[in-house]
Order: C-alpha cells, then sequence, then structure tokens
C-alpha cells in the first residue's frame, strides 16, 4: 500500500441500507438513535445524525432482504475529486458520472471488486437548521436529549469473499491507508483497516465466509463517551432491540463497541474511540496474527461467534 | 486564510515549558500526569506521556520564571517539510537549521511576529517501549494507572500582542487552518483557534493585555473522557495543585476542560473534545461576537476572570 | 440531637411543586426529565420517576406562586408511624389525619415552626407498569431512554428563618440524624443537613435571608453517573431552561451537582453520590465554619450568588 | 424470612481472605487497587481503602490455599449487637467472645452451617488520617488517585452447600432481609441474595456444586462510577490480572460489575449500583427461574461458564 501523506477523500459521507422491515427500522432510526428524517424518495428516506454538516447519513431503503447499498465519500477538493476519479477509471471498475441525492453534487460510481457500490463527490449542501437550531453555533443541530443521540457515521465494514483483494483496490481507488489488519496462518487477510486522515479506520473488509459478494458486516455510529454506550445498552434492552456482543473495548484499534441488530437484521455498531488518533502520517500498519486473535476481545472477552455466521444479506452459508 | 484541503503539517510534536520550581513541576507531570522521563539535557528533562508514538512531549526546562519555550511541530513528510520551511523563510522570520533533540532529526527553527520559538522537523524515532511495554501492541506504551493518565498533547494557546497578526503568520507558515475565532466590537480579534487535519484546534492566540510578547496562556492535554477529567479534578484538589476552572464545557469548540496552574505557574489544561471532528473540508469559520462571550461557557458558567490576568512569565500588566 | 441507630422513616416520600406557569412546568418534569403523568386532580398532576416504586414521586400544582407545598415522607411500618404521629404530636405541630392521595393510606399532616408542610404515612400501592413494563423485572418501570431520565427523588432543601430550630425540630418528629452543618462566626447554623438510613442526607435546611417562611431553596433528583448530568446541562442547555450554577462538586457532601429552574421558577437539582454512604450508625456530625464555607465548592468554584438571593415563592428582601 | 423495618447490623465490617501467593497478592492490594496498609500481625496484613472509617477493611493472610477466612460485620450499637449474639446463640452455632483486632473492640464468633467464619461487634476505632489527610474533612482519607481507588468494601458472596439453609440461617442470626434470589426447577435456590439497610445485597449465597463447604465465590469492592470499572480493565488488561466477566451489567440487583482474579485465585468483583437503592422498608422479593436465568447477563452476554466451576479454594468437583 503506498505511502500517503494527504488525502484526497476527506471523510465517508453516507451509507444506504436496505430493509425488509422497513417500518420497523425507520423507528430504530429515527425513535431509538434519535435521527432526523431530510427526506423521503421513492422506497427511501433520508435521516441524519444531530451532529451530521451535510444533509443527510443514512438512506433507508425498502427491500426485500437486508444489506448494503451504496456507500458515498466526499472528497477534500474539486481537485481531489478529479484525481480520484481517474484513479478509479484505471481500475476499470468505475460506472460514471450521476446526478447527487439529496444536496449532494456530481456523484461518481464504481463498485468494489466484491461487487458492493461506491460513490464520490466533493460539492454538497451544508444542513441549515430550522426547527432544529442548537444553543451552540458551531454545531449542525439540536441536541436531541432522546434514545442513543447517534452523533455522526463513524465507520463501514464490509464482508467480501477475498479481503485483500478488496483492500488493495480500495487503497488504489479512494487514497486510503491502512491501519490494522488480521493475517490468518494461511497468509490471507482475515480483516484489513483502512482509514482517511486522522481516524484509525473509516473502512473494513472481513473475510465473508459465504463468498457470496455484496454483503455487510456492520455499520458503526460515534458516540462521544463510553457512557452513551452503556445507556445506549439500556435503551435497547427496553426496547427488545437484539444487543448481540458488547458494551467491551475492541483489541483491534482499541475502539469501545455495542454491536445490536436493527429490526431488518444489519448489524449496527455504536463506537467511541476515545481520544485516540493516528496522528503519525507514517504510522506502521499494526498486524495481528491468527494465534493472536484467540485471545478475544481487549478484556478477554472471547469474540461473539455470531460475527463470523451473520451478515447481511444473511445467505445460506 | 488560504483553503487547504490537505496539511503539509500532521501534528503538534512537543513543547518546551519553563519553570521556576523545576523539582515541583516536575513531580506534577512525572507524579500526576502519570509522565515518564525519557532523558535529560542540561537544565532540562524530558517527558513523555503513554501513548505518545515519538520520544517525548514535554521538555521541562529549569529557568528564572515561567513560561514557554520552544513549540515543535511535525511535517507529514519531507516534501511537506520542504515546503513548510520554503513557506517560512519567505516570511522573513525563519532562523535556520538545527539538529534535532531526542530522536527528531533535522529541525528548522522560526520565530512568530510575538516572539514565540517555533521548529518544524520530520524525521522522528518512534517510540520503543521496554519496561512499559503495552498488553496491546497497537499503543506505544502500557497504560500507566496512576493519577491523571495524561493520553497526548491537545494543543497550545499563546498570548499574542496582536492576534490577527500572529494568526495569519501561523496559517502562512504552517499551513493551518481558522476553526473558530471571537472578534471584539472594535474589529480586533479577541482569540483565534487553528488546526490541522480533524482536529478542532491546534494551536490557538489568545489577546496579551500586557503586550508584553512571548507568553503562554495554556498547554492541553487530552483525555479520553470527561469522566477522566473529573477524575483529574479530585487529584489536584488531594495535591493542593490551583484548580482555575471547570470542569465545564466550553461554547467555542464544545470542549470539557479543567484549568489547573501546574506549581510553576503554567496554566495546564485537561481537554475533551468527544467524538466531534472537524470532518468539513471546507468548514466555514465561526466566528464569536463581544456580545455573545458574555454568555461564558456553554453551560453558563462565566469566564473566569484571571483567564484575562494571568499567563506566563507573569509580567506587571 | 439524639443518637438513633434505626430509622422509623424509611425514605423521602413525594413532593408537592407549586408554580405559576403550570403547561411549562409540566413539561419540564414530562418532557425534559421524562416523568410520567399518573393521575390529575383539580389543578394538579401527578408524576413519577421511572423508578419509583410508589405511585407518583412529584404533585404539580397550579398556583400564583412558585414554591412548596406538602412534602411526605414514608414510615418504615406501621408502628414507626404510630411512634413518629406521637412524637410529633408531642411538638405541638400536628394537624391531623387525612386520607391519602394517589395509592397513599392514611396520612398524618403537620407543619415544622417554620411553616412548610408534611406529611406522614405508611400504607402504600406499589406501581404496577401496564405499557411501560420493563425488560428487567426488578425494576419499577421501563427506562425511559429520554431527557434527563430522573431517576428518583433524592432530597429537598427548605428555606427556614431559624436554621436551628427547625432542624431540632426535624430530628425529634421524624427521628432523623444530622450528617452536616455550617455553623457561621456568631454560632448560628447557615444550612443543616439530616439523612435517614445510609443516604447522605434527605432534608436540609439553609437559611432564609428574608426570614419569609414556607419557602423552598431546592427539590433534588438522583441520577446513576456524574456524566447523566453533564448530558442534563446538554440538555437543559438546548431547551433554554436556565442553568445556575454546575456541574461541579459540592465540599459538603461531596455530592456531584446541577442546579436549573424549572419554568416555574423553582430550583431543582440533579445529584449524584457516587458510592458514598453513611455506614458508621455513630457517624459524628461534620461542622463548616464560615472561613471553610469561603473555599467555595469541592474543586474551588465559587458558590453562586443566587444561592443567597433566590428561593422560592420569590419575595422582597 | 421475618419482615424487618430496622437493621440491628449496620453494613458488612471487613473480610479475612486467604492466599497461598502472598507477596503478589499484597501488591495486588496495595498497589492496582490502592489500599493501605495499616497493621502486621504474625501471617496477616490489615489493609484499608481509601473511604474506610474504620481501620481495616481487608485482612489478607497466608495460607496453603485461596479462600475466605473471618467475615465481620459492625452492629448498629450496643443493644443491638447484645439481641444479635442472642439471636446466634439461639441458632447454637455461637462461638463465643474474643478481643477484637486491629481496632475493633468485643467481638462474638460463630458460623454459619456451611462452616464459614463470621464475627459481629459493635465498638470500633475510627480512622484518623495522618499522612493520607484528605483535602475535604467529611472523607476518611485522601483520594490516592492510583490504579483501581477501590472506595469500600460492597458486598461478600459465599459457596454453600445448602443455600437455602445458610440463607435462613443469616437472615435469623444478622437480621438481614432478602432481596432477590434464583429459584431452580427443582424448587432449590440456585443462590440468594440478602441485604442490611438501602443496600441492595451485603451478603450472598450461591451454591456450591462441589459441596465442600466454607468456599468462596468473591468478595466485592463498590466504586463510584461505570467509568472506574472500565478504568479497572484497562489497569488489570496491563497489569497480567486474570480478567474473568465484564464489564457488563448484572440482570440480578443491575449492578454494573468487572470479575477479575487476584493472584492467589480469589474471586474478586468491583461493582457500581447508580444511584439504585431499596428504599421500600417492604419491598418484596424478586426471584428468577432457572428458565429466565438463561438469558445470561442484563444486556444478554451469557454468565460465564466459570462462575459455576470456580470458587476457593479450589477444590476437585
Amino acid at each position: 500500500v503506498t505511502d500517503h501523506t494527504s488525502f484526497d477523500i476527506a471523510h465517508l459521507g453516507n451509507v444506504e441500507l436496505l430493509t425488509p422491515t422497513f417500518g420497523r427500522s425507520l423507528w430504530f432510526f429515527q425513535d431509538l438513535l434519535a435521527m432526523r428524517v431530510v427526506a423521503e424518495k421513492g422506497d427511501s428516506v433520508f435521516l441524519r445524525t444531530w451532529d451530521e454538516y451535510e444533509q443527510y447519513t443514512i438512506k433507508l431503503t425498502a427491500s426485500d432482504a437486508a444489506g448494503v447499498g451504496r456507500t458515498s465519500v466526499r472528497a477534500s477538493s474539486q481537485e481531489a475529486l478529479e484525481r480520484r476519479v481517474a484513479a478509479i477509471e484505471a481500475t476499470g471498475l468505475g460506472e460514471g458520472w450521476v446526478d447527487g441525492e439529496v444536496g449532494t453534487g456530481p456523484t461518481y460510481l464504481f463498485r468494489d471488486p466484491d461487487g458492493h457500490s461506491f460513490a464520490v463527490y466533493y460539492e454538497t449542501e451544508r444542513y441549515e437548521a430550522t426547527d432544529d437550531k442548537p444553543a451552540l453555533k458551531n454545531q449542525a443541530s439540536a441536541f436531541p436529549g432522546r434514545g442513543v443521540n447517534a452523533r455522526r457515521l463513524d465507520h463501514i465494514n464490509f464482508l467480501a469473499k477475498d479481503v485483500e483483494a478488496n483492500g488493495r483496490f480500495l487503497a488504489d481507488a479512494l487514497g486510503m491507508r491502512e491501519s490494522e489488519r488480521i493475517r490468518n496462518d494461511d497468509g490471507k487477510f482475515a480483516a484489513w483497516w483502512f482509514h482517511f486522515s486522522l481516524k484509525s479506520y473509516d473502512i473494513v473488509y472481513s473475510d465473508d465466509w459465504t463468498k457470496h459478494g455484496n454483503r455487510l458486516h456492520h455499520v458503526a455510529f460515534a458516540t462521544d463517551t463510553r457512557e452513551d454506550i452503556l445507556k445506549a445498552a439500556d435503551i435497547f434492552l427496553e426496547n427488545e432491540i437484539y444487543i448481540e456482543s458488547g458494551p467491551h473495548k475492541h483489541a483491534i484499534n482499541q475502539t469501545f463497541f455495542l454491536y445490536v441488530w436493527e429490526p431488518g437484521g444489519n448489524r449496527i455498531e455504536f463506537a467511541n474511540a476515545g481520544a485516540r488518533l493516528l496522528l503519525d502520517p507514517d504510522q506502521p500498519v499494526v498486524e495481528w496474527s491468527q494465534e493472536e486473535r484467540k485471545k478475544g476481545q481487549a478484556w478477554g472477552m472471547k469474540t461473539i461467534e455470531s460475527f463470523h455466521t451473520h451478515g447481511t444479506p444473511v445467505v445460506g452459508s
């Protein structure tokens, strides 16, 4: 992976989630995560977290099966966007320009080798709060004070038939840098973490044991504190949301986490990184062996079995 | 201020603090903040926080008066370093190359118009833990589990006779971007916040009411949680460290904070930003008026008077 | 004050608050504190916190002025109730038996020398959750996951013309024990803290500088963590509730606190005691001098002036 | 179990722990829990937590095997002590009076049917801080600001061959009240929680699958916040202390918990109850069925298998 000292992509922009239980999934994001609906279009609603500076964070789309639709990233400038499109086209996996949705400008589409749909854009319309004006003007909208109060999108973890091939594609196409990875005894990558800028990860590939293609492991939202995540667990308990694992602390990248399944079946993580930032522009990748991973999570909890058996769409393994 | 979509400077590297009570100040950083001494040279010791990937974070130097010595920043690459040196030399305030200290490579020195000493370098020696090896290998050294457990340097706030002139210099010399500022009714900037990458601020200028020059408002360390800061207050209370203000939440940049004076008199902040990041590469600056600042801090606490009367070195006003 | 090794009164039961802005006060308790309305009667609504095992916690009553109505305490047994009624009658301040309200059994009324209305009862109807059934059956009702999520009533602080006389009355009438007190240089008590059982305080008297009589300093709700109180501050900020002081830590009894004024003007505290319990059955009282109180709160914040100028009802001083 | 409205026993006083690795166990309590040695006698040291108002909290004794020695409780008054001694003698399991140790007055010894050694006393010498004077005088000694900062003893959980018989004995002998219990499908109690005063539990019996007798499940310390417990996990991770389970939240009594094994093998819990108190003097017992317990802990984590295979002393099952 090439060493980069600047990032053409500023950050993960938004993610489309597919759900076979649209009404219940909407309740989950709107009522439990305190997200706000900003637009509706066809079978989709567009929802935003309170700290989202753009128009929306999640596009929720009714579908036959759970899974992930398009994942969009925002370029740092018009020039950066053009550099990235050129790089993507060189991979042969570009799909061309389309109009952006809900405040997003010209958008270039592409797919990773595993078939996940991606988009990159630069122009964006900042959110102007109306009845949700914040008390402090350096904040996108008012703190909702309801449920989990999901602050912002944090990262996405895709299942992929070939982690290494998809990771290399991502590094080339988006100029991402790797932060950590798991390499099995057979030399294959079990999972690979990539980041933009100071965040320790933004996009991750994990091995898809089904070799199906185009599947999701999870989407994560950032919370301000670990206490927010403990409180989230209480809220999910009361609301009969399936809590799969956590709260606990990952050994990899040291994130404090909670995993639940939204009603449609997609795995959703709530993540807190504390003050951990990847400040070093030449940060060496941290590689974990199969043996090391047997220790489980940071504080010794064994990694839950369903991490390796559940993904969306659910397919016969 | 020019719009930048990449940053030639990766982050604030280290800060030299001057103290007239060397032994007591060393106790403060070593025992209360759980920092580790990595080198001694002449009248100085070099201390590191547990999450510091480089050799050191603070150079503590015995002196007649409290204050700030040299502030060093790390460039993102050799090319970025060269670009910055060229930009600095163009300002006429460059001072030339010197050998770096304690693991730092070739270092270029300069001063801001107010007289603060700066250094920029790229090459650095990563810290290799010995008897302080961490349990998780993606961490620079073991979590000390003592006192405040200061995680990493967060930012520095300088007093300056002319906030605007120094801020513009910083933007030109280091390619920093502004995030927030206070503009008084007379049009002058009372304070100006600048950042690298996703952090909301790394270097700040505040008005020096004494017009003395080369003075420090405070140096800040990042903690993982707001709870760490509450615990820090208990620890400072027990150890008779003067707590000046907080814990509370800033309106500007929304940092949760605690200010104390280390035994030498320098103001030290402990800061937590939660999950707040400046993701937008075109983030518009947030400007606060004199009137707005009268509201005090985020939750209504009046800004403490000594914020505008105490700086180091202490000089007649 | 007599030494007691058992307590005839189990705990503070409920408090009636008077408000001149009934609708807005109801919104405060219902929407911001996540309390639930369980009954309405005349000009009053009865609201419960989610952890309230009885029917209600606060009786909110429309009135010309803010202030406190009746404060009720629950006896530990029928025999204990009878002992207390005998003790109260011996003071000459008993007012006789009435039927209880909203699930409360036979209730004996009395007044303290300052004129505050009190009630004591033993029989009570436990709350049976219906549509608010909790996921865990050892909890009174579901965790609301909204706003401040006020857990339970914690204590009440009355203003009194004569702190000492009222405190002695309380000790005699209810068998409370003192925990801490402030004694001014003139020998008079500025404030006196009394408790039942292991809690460090349940009822407090503070000096009423107006010498008006029957006034309230504040009513407090308990939260599980200090983080809950920090989050509460954000919620009050967004909802334009006046935050008077805090979050900070009291020196006296070491409670972590936040004070706001509900829309009707009554001061409301949110309090967290951590794991602090008064385990010692012979705990000596802790007395603070006027000089000691000048140090302010635990971490040095000066006690806010309006603590000594605002009470309800608001009266000319 | 008889209904009590007052408690002759004020609280759990101190616990003797036996360890086959005395030096390492001492390091655990002294360095990691920040406890202070107050006395040494023969093969034992006496250690105190910083919030202990008496002289000591844990008596640590070198022994061939791990396990629990004597558990002491403090009576509420001399009369209460005498009532308890009479009640104990009536059970036939009294062992008579001895001199107390390290500040404890006349002490009456007895054993529960399972063979665990108990003591009850009333007179005690309060701790007078010397070089550990606290900044706030309503605190037993200075907050150490080291490691886990264990605040106070919280509860003890004994293994017993016959949970029901031992529980009934405890209720009779000490006047404790039950709070929660697990009853298996065969009608037998799998575990039974008993409490004094407002705490939700102080002494617990769990089924000893080995039918050995006189064994320990765990001893617990209270922390102020859940964050303290998360931090504790980091500290135990760095210090190679075996973390058995947690941090997580119990369904039973809803305690936030972390279980580790101290170097001698005894299981130690760190527990936080939030603001949860058993205020109701007539609180009905909460009974959990075998089926209900299959749900695991509050947030769904399965109860770790070693909870039912590890106790001290370790014996062949």
